[in-house]
């Protein structure tokens, strides 16, 4: 029985320390990552029941992705492994005004992207509440499309809630039939632009898919950038009305992986019938994501409603 | 004969490099630390004769924290060796807004707070100008809060002037007693309130208490934080006039052992019965002490002057 | 349902790079240990379900420990999360001939040393396999000898074997009346001598106890130091029959949980009525974690055949 | 045949890592440096053949400094190897408000000090367009100037342009008679002020020279400090017309080689005709070069036309 | 006009620090190797003229190759650079008795697999006086065999000599089509049974392959390992006659790229036709390669010079 | 009132971590060294009150020598600061076999090359025991020959017995007049021969020696090298009688320093008119010296006495 189930890819990151250029460097970095690893391993952290469902090399770098899953708490027994298929890889190097921070991502021929039909036995799907999948995973191939379908028409026949992240890299090539088995959609007005060619502030946008794809709830994150090194960390929900809260101040170490601790945040919230306390906990995942590196959020629940109720200023030294 | 003797517990702080959580990481940086030690380790590198008083275990990291200490000159030969009890131990991570920095602090059954009456033979006070203690040493155990008033009724009787630090930890189980023996207080509004009960604005605050105990000056540092990475540093003194100096913005590295790095420059005024150059001194050290990794200032007396001297942007890059 | 299930304290280990002496060190490499926590991570590896069952403190590094554990499957829901006592922690450093390693340990006021009656309901053993403790767990307190009792009688009582490892460092202080309930005991020649004062060659010392106390096997490492940086590496199991390996000639690199390796690898053969595959394995991964830092064996199950299959000299380069 | 040939010397940086200080410090990183070295490297990866012409020790950090030279794409088949002379260093630490970075040279005794008439055959200067010098390299030694003065004669002699920095350190003791070689000048209003005593707005200050010396282009690096790590960064070109460019606000990692990197940009423009490219190059590399490690900038001809086409806030992170 | 040509592919490895396992690692280090891209480099830093020829992917990792081969002073000018196909890995582990190192490629998809016909000018051959190529090359794909075919025919066409290393990994799939073109051949007893099914001694089964391929030389490296960390290296060359060599004990610290630092003395000596030096280079090479990271080997003629000429064990400490 | 005084140089080693070349490195690990501080630390630690003489240049890596002395309890008060000269640097690569390691001096114009007449101040060798040189201080320049016969010469007049290190590198520039001051000499059977020309095995040439110059003791080390990583270590004394020694077998890790750790052994014996144990510390110390990185040796007399009673292979894994 699980609170949320996630599908997609893990990968390995691989960054110079510091701020050395990726051509100038002499040593990696290694963090693991992957949208829905990340977001299972925050709604485990969050005390949800989280299982990761992925199709991962027999490498060690495959290994090494399914033990920060489970090192998070995150079941990770559902994983297909394979003898065929790379580990996807992720090269990113961290930018200062006025350079960007840039990834190269070296993710062809993934495991996940080689998956069989039948390789994943969706019925476990009866007893779970949730699941989440971001638009990277029918992306990868046609294999994963027919998956990501399989999982979604699984997950609905069992009365499963899906979660869907438009993800700014592949929203442009949704496929608008899988919206039919949504009911979470996480996206900013970009992202459902780029998909849906909807046009217009995040919150009339997302009203106006809300309708036409009949969704619980559209999550909306809001992060302002001043440079690399700060920020401004917000997100809104739309579900049965416009949910807001505080902004905060940002003073960036790793901005990865932040929008999907807030989507873990919203998950929780909506698991739990409670969307403001799911907006507020999103928010403040993703704001203490932007605090320390790696994708993986490291916190605990204290800490997180510290956060939620003392002000961003307040803080200790 | 030394111009200083401070006495307290030293520590080993160990930090994971960067911004990595505790949780996160696979390695820790060490820095020796402790209130009394930091000041002495100070005053000795203004010029002052110093010494560190402390019960220490025979460890290696007992023997690291008596080996920094006289790296920056000062006298450990009055620390009393002693085979039971722990070395202290800080482990502290970094954050950056809005997550604050964290100690979590392993001190428990020091070998100080073991401390037997008659370990330290203070009449070697006689020959001193000062001692300086913090709020700290009598709160590690009844032992010591014994051997803290000891000294501090050897130093009075010994025309060895008192430094007294409320510190914030502490302040709020402050033995008033010992208040008798302090010439120097060291405390800001909310050490003060804590402590004494004593509201107000810092001056007024420190008027007040200057009077009940008699004191020769209260020491007040009044930091700003904005952030993890940036804030304002200044502090005043009252003594036989209210002394205030410039302030600092500061782009911050570590403001561990700032505190202390004013109380020394303020020690080593008082002692030249030059508080409006101590404070300035005081000031500038604890300006620095936020530009660099670790607990100890590292620093030479022309730089100060030289920091003194000029405004604070009209720094080299 | 559990293969097994192990009972006593993790650590966290500090260790300086290289071969730098405590004294001399800036940093620190960390690495969780603790010799239940061990041999329930290798049995885990092995395949079988394996639980650890110990009082933690709310701590990151109490927190590491947990992740550690888990990120090698072993079930860490079993942990009594506890606000008092410490994370024990084990500050070593490594020699080269002719000075030896060192460790020190600073594990006093545990979490698991002030665990409670009641604080473990040991009823779930009834779905156990097996039970493994060491002479160390009843060794932190009177509090935890309690408890290591009480898991031994609830292991009998519910037809769970025990196995209990007599550890050299504490196995002068073995409480005999636990031997009544060991099934599988740990230890070599000088284990026993300290143990239980019986004498002699370790086989036959071996045989004697297994009379004496009824165990089903006596399981013997025979490590050979030829330095710090090689030795060899053999192991013995005396159960119905004595069973022998091949030794290994080791290029060493950390030997810390060889011993719980070999472990590990007999136990796997117990519960599988296999001895000698158990030896076998045992040895196999005694001899490979010597090869890699840290407590933790990371290996596959296809590579310890392989090992088994090969000679210790046809390796690749 | 090179675009562009400059001479001067190589120097090996020296930095502790992160804000430690320089007492305090138990390991350093190593960058390559020296201003002419460092011209040469962004020429070349502009796309202009450079040569980096120098007299170098025989030393594997010798070796060391023209293998970074070469990595970059420089010929360094011109260098003259020494058996005497040494390698010159720089220590350098990282500063922080209002602790200014400082940087302790340790270049006495250099190799190219020591040169002799005739090491360097400075005929193949006939095949190139332009060669560039700065104030630093006559400044070495009696010998240097000499080879300095030889080396702008002969370009002249051969129609190859020369470009001169005044390079801040030495711009006091500029020998004047070397400025009638010169067609591109570079220096600041400071600079300018200290080599000629002419004193002014830097526009004005560089129409003054250009007239007075027959420039052809007076480039001037307008940096602006607000803090170690924050600050904006322009320059101007006084040529045939006053060209200007935007701003950049940075965020600063390590302004080191900014200004040469500002210099090879214009150098660019200049060999091209074009000052108004060469300045925006210039400015861009500048304001690269301050976001990585290092005196040498790592960059692609395609990020720096990114650079100067997008505003400096609208970065990916 | 070049001494060596050699064509092949680069590859980034990235291995864990000391004896840290692939699964276990939390930062990688990074080396540049490559059978042919070594090989270059070694030859250029005996003094020869050396060219790498390769298809290359315009990435950072694919700037760095090409970096790492100027910075030794190879000629990179031709290579094809390319926006498709991706940068070979190695992830390689070091190991210790029993457990042998382990090399996991992950070079699939390269972008010279992807080479197409006329990619590489070969005429440019005409001017030199070697090609080297591996089996790795034509192993990539069926356009990189195409090329290889090409490269041989032209270097034959224009009287370059060709130099083959059968490549333990490829040797079982050597076109042997290829070998009429061969003038150099590297293996050992099992390449060559491998490749063309001849057993025996290695000197017997070369001597067999010189007669039936008309080669000029075969040139067999003969390491013995007795562990990881040491073992034995020696190497002879089959050509007018049977040239033998010195061995060298060795305390192995990185074997990896040791064979190619073996074949470029061979060619050095080859192209001087002086076998006897050739292969003393070669060994020395080999050697000293074994005793510092990284494919490529760091040293003086000078210091090969002295190595030849001294006995292993008279080595300063 | 110090037991022991030495003079001369320090100096800041610049190592590459582990086993890269010098060339290949981008970091490097700082150790402070320079024969007579290191020396006076092991006196220091032994027990002894020693201190350092120099003249240290105000530079942070001068400050940084002090410190590291001073951190080992040796007085460095006496130390002459000056403005001028360098501080003495050394880069050190280590090897493996058949490559030795290497050292690259960087120490001309050393402060203390630059020392003038009066300087210091020798008269406070009338309450020394005894003072240390080594041959390579009078060979830094004229005036520190000059120095070094002053402090001779003070020595001997005062009753300050004088100890001299012939020291390898400069053995062969020994002014044989200084001689007459000796007391206590140190060098091996290369040394000797060097120096005075006397051939033959060390004790007879030691014996020979003693009866020239009138020594009290000749102290010979006489290590044998197996490689870079494994040796053995003896060294003998010849004074009243012959001393000889258990011989120590080693895993090297570094053997810096080594001879100086002897030599503090012997002086120690020496002091206190016991060869015999002073031979068997000297012994024990330079090959626990071995076990560590740096020059300067880490120890506690306890871990001394344990060494020396126990076998080299009874060593704790």
């Amino acid at each position: 029985m699980h609170d949320v189930v996630t599908f997609g890819e893990g990968m390995v990151r691989l960054s110079p320390p510091g701020h050395l250029r990726l051509e100038q460097t002499h040593s990696f970095e290694l963090y693991v990552g992957g949208a829905e690893l990340t977001v299972a391993a925050a709604c485990s952290r969050l005390g949800l029941s989280a299982a990761w469902v992925s199709r991962v090399a027999t490498h060690p770098l495959g290994r090494m992705m399914a033990n920060r899953a489970r090192e998070h708490g995150v079941d990770v027994s559902r994983i297909v492994w394979s003898d065929d298929g790379r580990v996807p890889l992720c090269f990113r190097e961290t930018g200062a005004m006025p350079r960007g921070s840039l990834a190269y991502w070296d993710d062809g021929d993934s495991a996940l992207s080689r998956i069989q039909p039948g390789d994943i036995e969706w019925s476990f799907l009866a007893d779970a509440k949730l699941l989440h999948v971001g638009a990277n995973t029918p992306a990868l191939s046609a294999a994963a499309a027919d998956a990501t379908s399989a999982a979604l028409v699984h997950a609905k026949r069992h009365n499963c809630k899906v979660a869907f992240d438009l993800h700014r890299r592949y929203a442009g090539n949704i496929d608008e039939a899988l919206m039919v088995h949504v009911d979470v959609l996480v996206g900013d007005a970009e992202d459902i632009r780029r998909a849906f060619g909807v046009e217009g502030q995040p919150e009339e946008a997302a009203a106006q898919l809300k309708e036409r794809f009949q969704l619980d709830v559209v999550a909306i994150p809001l992060p302002i950038a001043k440079g690399v090194r700060s920020g401004v960390w917000t997100g809104i929900v739309v579900g049965d009305k416009l949910y807001t809260d505080r902004t905060y101040d940002l003073e960036i170490v790793d901005p990865s992986g932040a929008r999907d601790a807030f989507i873990a945040g919203v998950i929780y919230g909506y698991v739990q019938n409670d969307l403001d306390m799911g907006l507020q906990y999103g928010n403040a995942l993703a704001a203490i994501k932007h605090t320390h590196p790696g994708e993986l959020c490291y916190f605990t629940e204290q800490e997180l409603r510290d956060q939620i109720e003392t002000t961003g200023r307040a803080l200790k030294r």
